[in-house]
């Protein structure tokens, strides 16, 4: 799972009529600091996150199986909030 | 799933047959400023989208169901049409 | 799906019983003007391409689809011989 | 899969309820010096490592088997500790 | 597929019990002429490779059907030994 941060949100109101009751969440990953690393991606939320939490997103398929619908077109998923991060390095 | 943008089409005469009725769309992943990041890729239509417009771009075996078609040899697919990205970093 | 152009073919004679069949062809992902990035990959010909075609590659699972064997362990295949990229950025 | 090292811990109260009973293990890929490279993930643990160790890391669908429950949304799981890499360069 | 060599091997004693019979094989992958590129990845050898060798690695899913079993977790194989690399860039 990626760790990462939610930066925003994005509408889309023409879609696939199975994402139309989802929330699309703007997110960047994170390293354990919170500094930004890579790409932006668009996930759907399954736990009611919202913009400047830190999160865990699930990619590719068992991004369906987080948002229950297993024919649900999606391929990043929030699976959880993220309290803390403990790093010893 | 990808923000991306439109930024043309692709014309294949042969190809898999499965793939003859769909519409080939050249997309380029971008920041939510509309700025290019990444490599070119090329994506199904399925919300009936233009060159220039942002879009949502699922990948994975969950393209497969975008296209509603589980055996479909297909990698990304528009599945929706970007109307505003709402950014509060 | 990836953009890419066909730079060489691979011989490999102990393998996988499974691809014995197979033509593997060398390809390279490509931008809308010709220009190679990213590495190279070896993908399953399943269009009859050739050396120095630009040609549409499906990666994944779905790979395994367009070969039309569901249990051959591939994960990229040629699907489309592109004949033009029309760019309108 | 990935040759990696636990760095850290992650610590998410509100998550997807399979996921509750699992340890969330932060880690960084690593070359076979040890030096990493690329960047962080999260990943389910199956083989009770620790923070400081050397793992095998499986990603995709195939985490969801090491987990060894398929309806796991979990795309990354430690299902090896590493003794020894013997490299012949 | 990605064309790699062969850098060495790797020991895991406590494992997934499903990998005990396994060979880990330590792979990088390379361009044509066998130059470095890319990160390190750990495959399963399904083909009697040895360190040195130039092989064929499938990623994802469909390294679980190359190694035969589809409930292993395994995201990498080894499923040809390349004897040449034919490029006519």
């Amino acid at each position: 799972m990626l760790l990462a941060r939610i930066v925003g949100t994005v509408v889309a109101t023409r879609k696939d009529p199975r994402l139309v009751s989802s929330k699309l969440l703007l997110a960047r990953a994170v390293d354990p600091k919170g500094k930004a690393e890579g790409n932006y991606l668009v996930a759907i939320d399954t736990v009611d996150a919202g913009v400047g939490e830190t999160v865990l997103i699930v990619s590719g398929s068992s991004a369906r199986l987080a948002v229950g619908m297993k024919d649900v077109p999606v391929d990043a998923a929030v699976v959880g909030i993220v309290d803390a991060v403990d790093v010893a390095e």
